[in-house]
């Protein structure tokens, strides 16, 4: 362990993955590991970026790959594909097409299972956020196509959050209505070429009129994102709303509560390690759970049994 | 609260609703509900169906819960929208298509919602399936289009898995890939009426060919739902399967496995509460947390002695 700490200190890509897929998995060392590595900091801005399947996500976010390592900046893009298990159609053909960015050391691409084994497993995004951050990566992208769980997640963690519209979607009107816009912080317009571009315009212009009064507006941005139009201004656009973040205060804010988050996390992290490795060892705890086994107990009032047990006895020799 | 469990007891559908909206948004009162109501004999049966959009799952279903209600059983739905941000295009025009059977007080359908606040909410489908079974419900059935921890879930606690398929969809051989055909217990060859229907069946046949040797073969059963064509064989594959289950202690050996589940999920649950009453109580506690939000402490680190104060004064006036 202590090997792989060396080695993703001295930014060796390979440990970089090794650890992300050790938070994938849950691994019980991960909490350790983070407490080594974990930067107070907290350099790295983080872009969401989510929008329906076909709005063009993926080569926009090629393009904003490319500016911000023309701004000298590195990158980190995390890609959820929740739809992995069907479809996944696009999917592929995308990652093929930005595979050019991979060549360059400057930029770490990664897919992000959201189904696990069985048992399931919601990536830690806020994990992964972290060891990005910890790596030296200035720009994390984050995909989605704002699903379930994970969502939440990206919204929470994301300093900027951009929702992509495309013209011509018969669903454009159900996204408009999912709230999804409340968060948003950048507006996309892509693939503004095609017709209706301009209702999709109206459209977000009369949410945003809708929209509860704050003091950032949302900017809305065309872009052709294939032939690189509007895409220096969503680069802008962005900066403008991290500045933003910056200057309001906000963003200090959000540090704060993320390290809190992290605490408290980890706290329910090591209490839930610890009952499990209790739950093995302790010959009263196994007999309670045989008699729940076997229809004994109602499982709920055994658990009170247990968890009177564990908080009684705690950790310290009194068993 | 007791006259909520009373309601229930009572059969009253909205308590029956009610209880599975504290639930889903992890009311702090659920696990002692859960302890009131539980019935450790578990009779529901759980049919997961699961398959890519468009394959006509709703439909299916419909024809389902007819032919669970001629048999005399009472049926809940619970119908998973993972996509309820974007797209849902068919969800609605399928919901209102089913709605005829909620007016039969024998038919229970529920939408859950994945997304849930911001911090992210898995609905607890074991704790649903009890409340269910709870009330009365003979026959539980979850529809989902497979996507991400809620397909675990939905699968871990399926007595009987049912995947369709349907001719002529492209990515139909990415979803025998994903490894979803080797959890299945039942496989529906829906739209049968389509050209192709034939090469699906064949693919599913060499993939069971190739699946490894168990006690239970896959049944291919082929459907026209629209129709009603296949319904009845369905039916009876699901019965066989489920006799098999009984027959071969499968099914004890399941229960038993929910029972420790169930008690080990509410210590853990109990555990986090308990945790997050102290964190706001407990001036100790508060204070690390003020070092960690203003960077003083590694979270991380902050975090172990926030678990070691927990475990050493644990909950009877050791504070």
């Amino acid at each position: 362990m202590e090997k792989l700490i060396e080695r993703f200190r001295q930014r060796d890509r390979m440990a970089l993955s090794k650890l992300i897929t050790m938070v994938e998995n849950n691994s019980p060392q991960i909490l350790d590991i983070m407490g080594e590595i974990y930067s107070p900091i907290g350099k790295a801005r983080v872009v969401g970026v989510t929008g329906p399947p076909g709005a063009g996500k993926s080569t926009l976010i090629d393009k904003l790959i490319r500016s911000y390592r023309q701004a000298g900046h590195t990158v980190g893009v995390l890609c959820i594909d929740p739809s992995s298990i069907f479809g996944g159609g696009a999917f592929l053909g995308d990652r093929v097409r930005m595979q050019r960015a991979y060549r360059d050391d400057g930029v770490y691409l990664r897919s992000l299972a959201t189904r696990g084994a069985l048992g399931g497993l919601v990536p830690r995004i806020g994990e992964i956020i972290k060891i990005l951050d910890a790596f030296g990566i200035d720009i994390i992208i984050i995909e989605t196509v704002g699903v379930g769980q994970l969502e939440s997640d990206v919204i929470r963690y994301s300093d900027t959050k951009i929702v992509v519209s495309v013209p011509g979607l018969g669903d454009q009107m159900q996204t408009l209505k999912a709230g999804i816009l409340e968060i948003a912080d950048v507006l996309v317009v892509n693939k503004a070429d095609l017709p209706g571009a301009q209702n999709v315009v109206d459209d977000l212009q009369m949410m945003l009129y809708l929209r509860k009064e704050s003091d950032w507006t949302p900017e809305i941005v065309l872009t052709e994102a294939l032939s690189d139009q509007g895409i220096p201004e969503l680069f802008q656009a962005i900066q403008r709303h991290q500045d933003y973040l910056s200057r309001s205060g906000l963003r200090e804010f959000q540090i704060k509560r993320h390290r809190e988050e992290t605490c408290l996390y980890a706290v329910q992290e090591t209490l839930k390690r610890f009952t499990e490795e209790l739950v093995q060892e302790k010959e009263d705890i196994r007999n309670i759970l045989k008699t729940v086994r076997e229809g004994g107990i109602n499982p709920y009032k055994a658990a009170e049994d247990i968890t009177q047990l564990i908080l009684d006895k705690g950790i310290n020799g009194r068993w």
